[in-house]
């Protein structure tokens, strides 16, 4: 059973998951007959949890747009309750949670950008659809939906796919986002993204693209070269929260975003996240959520590991620059 | 000019160093003639700041053991004041610091653990003399010592060197830890460090090696697999308080915990780092200097750059037992 262990001196849980030792190191990629997220072979995954169809035509092969099944080399587990086992300073967490693959196409496509509109569609109701089930559940009080593409970014099946955790607690980097958004809201009455959206929008120097619902820009202090965010523009603390017509304008942007990534650099490897609220919190004014893209462009070294600070090589200026420029 | 700009939503600061897009990606390794780092070359580094020789023979070639050199694409620079500037919401501090390359061998060696112990003695002066230095600019409020060796682990270079990297600015994780530290020491009238020490001393689970004056052992809530960390037995703030002695013995060990990780892990990339008090402090009850070697081994996705948490597969229990069985 996976575990959640603390730091006795940082406040930082890492979960230990020794059943993902048994991943396979990197399978062959070139053999689809032996891709575990192929149409045809999904008896090579664990059952499905949620599977789209395209209801124009059921008897079609394949027969589903997207399936969403449990990770097979899970870092957290579901069964069980969520105690809490402290050894002295020790503090250990039984490793409670849900960690779910989302496969984004049934071809062998390896890049999420020439995926078509649709697809984009279903993938974000896909996302919406499980953690709405999710969110059901008491023990869980955050859900993180992240994207690796790529050997460098950390992906060990390149067929597309996204992952979902859902965990007992709020993982460190959100807790801390949320807690300065809420100081800078009581200092100033206003969101602290809602004033990043202004400040960009109509010439400002990091803006990327938008539409009607969305805005894609670089943030003020990126990790990594072309880091890229994508928020709403309409204020909302929770992705979830989405209507249809939201999912299908982020459908939109994301895939331009993605398919600007892939200009500006020539097909990087990267993650993307949402960042959305914490479960147990309603809509609130501070809050705001969003996605962020990070291109895997630079190794993160020793100075990274032991600061947590990041040296930037490419302001986000100069990145906003290369992606308004990309498809021209 | 390099600059350090702060997240308006995470307390996080990061450095903007553009003149670091101009390092080449990755140089020949092979061709010694064009490696700046080795003895006959020097005149391809800028100039030194600080070079050990070895007194037996002054006149042999190579005359020196090792070289302090500016970086040459440094992220940080010494020219300049400390001025903040604001824009609006938007923190920016300019980008002044130090950022030191040291050379550790005349050779052209790929791999810290092949090196004798002398040298490694060599090392660790160069890296205490260089603290003291730095330590007399007020300006200059930490000073982290770090390496990468190997490509996945963001050397850019393969001939063995590690780096120091002085700024205004006690960084975000180093606060962390001593914010940490402290409220133990508070709560417990104990070093959290020192707790661990007697912890695993004398068949404790995560003990790997110790001598005369140091401990080596796996972190009980390690990010990755294999971290392992160097701590002094008597409990001390300074890395850079070190007598000759202590390097002498530091370097005692830290090259057999390099061999050791070697054996374990057929040479893997790895960083190291030294935590070590804020320059302001002065000795003090709670903060516990140490060292932390973190091998290569796994890509960080997009779940540890969306919750700040790890999901390490190999517990610190196992990793301790790989280290200690590696030379039997």
């Amino acid at each position: 059973m996976p575990e959640f262990r603390k730091d006795p001196a940082v406040y930082r849980w890492v979960i230990i998951a020794t059943e993902r030792a048994k991943r396979p190191i990197r399978p062959d990629a070139s053999d689809t007959a032996q891709c575990p997220f192929c149409a045809g072979n999904e008896n090579m995954t664990p059952p499905e949890i949620l599977v789209l169809r395209d209801k124009s035509d059921p008897s079609s092969f394949p027969n589903w747009t997207v399936r969403v099944v449990p990770n097979k080399y899970p870092a957290l587990v579901p069964e069980g309750s969520a105690t809490q086992i402290t050894d002295e300073n020790y503090e250990v967490h039984s490793g409670i949670g849900a960690h779910e693959v989302i496969i984004e196409s049934p071809y062998h496509v390896t890049d999420m950008a020439l995926l078509e509109e649709t697809q984009f569609e279903a993938i974000l109701r896909a996302y919406r659809h499980r953690i709405m089930e999710l969110r059901t559940d008491r023990r869980f009080r955050y859900i993180l939906i992240y994207k690796n593409q790529g050997v460098e970014a950390g992906a060990t099946l390149e067929h597309v796919h996204s992952q979902l955790i859902a965990m007992p607690m709020v993982p460190k980097l959100v807790l801390e986002e949320i807690n300065a958004a809420k100081n800078y809201y009581e200092a100033n009455r206003r969101c602290v993204f809602c004033d990043a959206i202004r400040k960009e929008t109509d010439g400002g120097e990091r803006f990327v693209i938008e539409n009607a619902r969305y805005l894609v820009m670089c943030p003020f202090a990126p990790r990594f070269p072309y880091e890229t965010w994508i928020l709403p523009k309409k204020h909302s603390s929770f992705f979830e929260h989405n209507t249809q017509q939201d999912d299908d304008d982020l459908a939109v942007i994301l895939r331009e975003t993605l398919i600007r990534l892939n200009r500006s650099l020539s097909g990087p490897a990267f993650n993307y996240l949402i960042h959305s609220s914490p479960l147990e919190r309603g809509e609130n004014n501070d809050y705001h959520w969003h996605m962020e893209i990070i291109p895997k462009l630079i190794q993160v070294g020793g100075f990274e590991w032991g600061s947590g600070s990041y040296i930037n090589p490419v302001t986000p200026e100069q990145s906003a620059r290369s992606l308004r420029a990309a498809l021209t």
